[in-house]
């Protein structure tokens, strides 16, 4: 087999004829950015042939200059020959400690917070100690009829089930226990699962995992404290194989693309649990509770269950109401017995992850007209209080994780997340970590094309006007771009620019996201300025400036002060549904009582969207402080 | 290693120093007798050192004979060097096929029987056919929603689990299927559990299983029709480790000994599986069910639970009731998901066979008295009907089988079954299979020991009178013992005798089985005149005369039209309870309404033993027919 030398690392690895230059890159330990999924589409991958031969399978569109320098594209780069192969910094995916540090409030207590919610810790699965009776020639029950016996008496309910090689465990424990037993049982509606008859004293903790399409965040609680005792994330090593859910979905129909992907993302969530083993000093089989919020797509690809269907009309999922599962069966490495509970979706695009940031953020439980703003890697809404519920998908795109913009890049250091220009044309700007910048992130993006409008630098409908700032703003072809950052010479760093193609885009994904608002508004006949409560989550929402997302029309025009900011609501939720049968139950229902809005067949969604392709909007009333 | 040849098979195995040659021969194919679980008492497993070495680990008790010829206990006769080793066609157990069919009535149809209780098929495991309206825009509920819609229209109650392994099935399903599904449902009280979404239109089938310490005896039955398709039975192999429960007891305290006979016993229910697949024709996985009944440490070993308990005060065992298993589990090679059912059993020494014996034999349904007795290796009384029932076992050996009898054999091909001999001293008898005879068996016995009373060759304790046929009654040392069949020198064969310590044997046997029915009668206040109807099951009933029987006092004297043999009961139960959901509730309800009593403690038995160790008994008022 031919070997594929790899730069700066060094690192060569043996690949097989016809293999992907990016798959060899990934087993030398290059995960290179790829939003398209391998398809030669986003241009992302881009390495340089410093020896050797590849064969290109596809149409690589480089510029001249590319081309001189021997750059291919990863992806369709494939392999013919020994080659030596240099990797450009920005073609990797890199990331920081500091970059994926869950967005958490310091402090956080999910315990506290049921506490607050008027409820009592409650965990599906508890330690319960007992003491059963020594047999006798009068009352020689079995070992485990007196076990149940036991429990009966201390008002747990039956039947009670077990596995085999728990049951196997019995004889053991009763005959060194003296009949005191520490059993580890797993209560649900209708039975109890006895996962162990000798669990000790040992404290015991539930995972909680936001399995999203770009990261994976995790919580190690204390199932008796509701403390949070740590807290892992990680992209999901699924990224090469797609930048968003559609390509995920289209490498999932390549042979053992669905396997691949399954290996992939429980790969990444076994990492985490190593590492909140690690940061807990704790052992894999204390974690004996799961639950799990992500959206339909992940939660699919996370369970091996083909997601073909959710990109096809009429968007069907296999499943919504995920039946408990073990973490066995799951692969999670923690108490093999644990249950695993996958949060309810709703429907192909309202998934896990809005039901359980639904239940952190207590819509279901308040009076107040809420709306729920999810802006991850797609953007999801939803809108209502304890009396109903709507969602919806907005078809945005993840441009505000950078993708389709030139210079976007997702929330890592040195991306821009903040940027002050002022009309005397003085920029100034802030980056994740304080460095160098490396391009701009989706909140700088806001920022961005709030003061290029607010500035007249560019007009209503996003296009530039070049003599408002001719220093920056310059024309390439038919099209203009700004440039924000130069690039040095010595640091061999290309300008950092936004273009018409990118306002666009940036334009079409806050047009997408306010008219999902907007037709779930016209959907229950009320108007914005009725709403209560705006809740902010996502991965992005942390930098958001919310006035320059009103500025845009992105958001609703209401005073500051209905806005709030959850974190993560999908790994909130999790954790609460963690601690409290209670809020296990009332998450199912809010993932029942949702009307879902199918804004692809939605009489007038169109008409929403196209009023919103301006800024902020066509219907000026609806942004009166713009105005 | 050692290598040890084994003769007449020329069979060679290497063996690790120290191995025993109980071992060693069972790994060159031969089962050899071993009813003390190689311990060196029983001395069944007698082998001829043709050539090398071996070390004797214990006290052999040879005659000066066996000495002369190199006779060796195999299971105390350890390996040291390479050796030839001749077997002995009597140390081992060998069988015909006609040997271990199934005791049933042909043409025996469980359906039939079920329709005559009053009730319908109705498996817990059951195929549903459905059509699942296709997806649209407007009901764009998930594929699993939509099966379990159809399913609650159909009238199956909710909710509904699957494994995940079948989840990841139902896209593939669904997508090939045009909206029919052919699923494999199994209903159980509060769920139901879909184990298939494309089972097709090939036959199901349920496994019923009779797990004996000395054999086991499966059935294939249509889970549709109720017809038996197949059938199959052959030792346990577990013999070898021991011939009764408290020798297989003793066996799983050595290390690894319960791994050992799990697997063993395991194993030989696979073997069956694969001869029932063969015979009818079909694959492992239209197996969708199965319900094994065994005596309680059968079901011990069977699961890999400890039965250490078993044996000691107050004999308690792990389980009495099992939770529901999966094939996967308990290692049967039929659907992996499929349900395994363990029928429930009383206490340590009244099993989950007894319970589906009275099921079988409809006890818990009749007014009648009715007296249940299974005769197999263990000796079970029931007594009751369908108010109330009671239950004990009888500390009797099992000498009926052979064991503790110099020349008693199990009712193998060879046995002598029957037995006549007049008072002129004429004896003839027959034998299974019509061969020249190998030795005696539990029904022989019986009829021989009426007999000799009957002639006065012996009194009513059991003492020979050699006067009375001083031809075969002869005088050794200062016991007695009669002559059955005289040994031929040309065939080498030795003499078929019966001693006095047989006899002693036979008759605190067949006291004890008397013993415990009196004792159950006492129990409830009344009287052996008052049975109605007396059912006996178990593996030598077939070949039983009761008259004989009741002649020694082993049973009650009623007239003979009130008994009747039902063959294998606990398997009949088995595949009732298989076929019928309403009927595995019965038996649920007949182990929980038995009233146990555990003779070793019971006030009065002992007393009762005692007046049974006479010919028929010292109440020759209780033999009104015999006096």
């Amino acid at each position: 087999m031919p070997h594929i030398r790899f730069k700066p690392a060094d690192i060569t690895v043996e690949a097989s004829e016809g293999a992907s230059l990016l798959e060899a890159a990934r087993r030398a330990g290059y995960i290179l950015q790829s939003e398209c999924g391998g398809q030669g589409i986003c241009r992302r991958c881009k390495v340089r042939l410093i020896e050797g031969d590849v064969f290109i399978s596809g149409e690589q569109n480089l510029t001249p200059a590319e081309q001189d320098e021997n750059i291919v594209l990863a992806c369709i780069a494939r392999v013919v020959d020994d080659a030596e192969i240099e990797i450009p910094q920005e073609s990797e995916l890199k990331l920081t400690a500091a970059d994926l540090k869950p967005e958490l409030t310091p402090g956080e207590n999910p315990g506290k917070e049921i506490v607050s919610f008027g409820l009592k810790i409650d965990p599906a699965v508890s330690r319960v100690n007992i003491t059963i009776p020594d047999p006798t020639l009068q009352n020689n029950a079995s070992d485990f009829d007196r076990v149940v016996a036991t429990l009966q008496k201390a008002g747990v309910d039956t039947p009670f089930h077990a596995d085999l090689k728990i049951l196997q465990t019995l004889p053991r424990v009763t005959a060194s226990s003296k009949g005191g037993l520490d059993l580890l049982i797993h209560s649900q509606a209708d039975s109890n699962h006895i996962l162990s008859f000798d669990m000790g004293c040992d404290p015991i903790y539930g995972l909680a995992l936001d399995i999203g399409t770009t990261t994976l965040f995790s919580r190690l609680i204390d199932l008796e404290s509701g403390e949070v005792i740590a807290e892992a994330s990680d992209y999901n090593s699924q990224i090469p194989c797609g930048g968003d859910i559609i390509h995920r979905i289209v490498y999932a129909a390549k042979p053992d693309g669905l396997k691949h992907l399954r290996d992939l993302v429980i790969g990444t969530a076994n990492s985490l649990i190593d590492e909140l083993l690690k940061k807990a000093d704790i052992s894999a089989n204390q974690i004996v509770a799961c639950v799990a919020a992500g959206n339909t797509t992940m939660q699919h690809l996370f369970l091996g269950l083909d997601p073909k269907t959710i990109r096809e009309e009429p968007y069907v999922p296999v499943m919504t109401h995920f039946p408990q599962l073990t973490a066995a069966e799951t692969e999670l490495n923690i108490l093999p017995n644990a249950p695993v509970y996958m949060t309810p979706s709703v429907a192909s695009y309202v998934g896990g992850d809005i039901t359980a940031g639904l239940l952190a953020a207590g819509v279901h439980r308040s009076d107040k007209l809420t709306l729920y703003v999810d802006l991850g890697t797609n953007g999801e809404i939803a809108l209502g209080n304890s009396d109903w519920l709507t969602a919806c998908a907005c078809s945005a795109g993840p441009a505000f994780e950078g993708s389709g913009v030139k210079c976007g890049t997702r929330a890592v250091s040195g991306g821009i997340d903040r940027v002050n220009l002022n009309s005397a044309g003085q920029l100034e700007f802030s980056t994740i970590g304080g460095g160098s910048p490396c391009g701009i992130c989706g909140s700088g993006m806001i920022d961005l094309l709030a003061q290029l409008r607010a500035t007249r630098r560019i007009t209503a409908r996003g296009k530039f006007n070049q003599e408002a700032d001719p220093q920056r703003i310059r024309k390439i072809g038919t099209k203009s771009e700004i440039v924000l950052v130069r690039g040095t010479e010595e640091k061999g760093s290309a300008d950092i620019v936004v273009t018409e193609p990118d306002l666009d885009n940036l334009i079409r994904t806050k047009g997408a996201i306010f008219a999902g608002i907007m037709t779930l508004l016209k959907g229950v006949g009320l108007k914005a300025s009725e709403i209560e409560r705006v809740v902010i989550a996502g991965s992005f929402g942390r930098y958001l400036d919310i006035e320059n997302a009103i500025r845009i029309g992105m958001l609703p025009d209401l005073p500051l002060e209905r806005f709030e900011y959850i974190g993560n609501g999908s790994l909130r939720g999790a954790g609460l549904a963690l601690l409290s049968r209670k809020l296990w139950e009332e998450l199912e229902e809010i993932s029942r009582m949702i009307t879902y809005f199918e804004l692809s067949s939605w009489q007038g969604y169109m008409d929403e969207f196209m009023a919103s392709l301006f800024l902020p909007h066509t219907d000026l009333s609806l942004f009166p402080s713009v105005k």
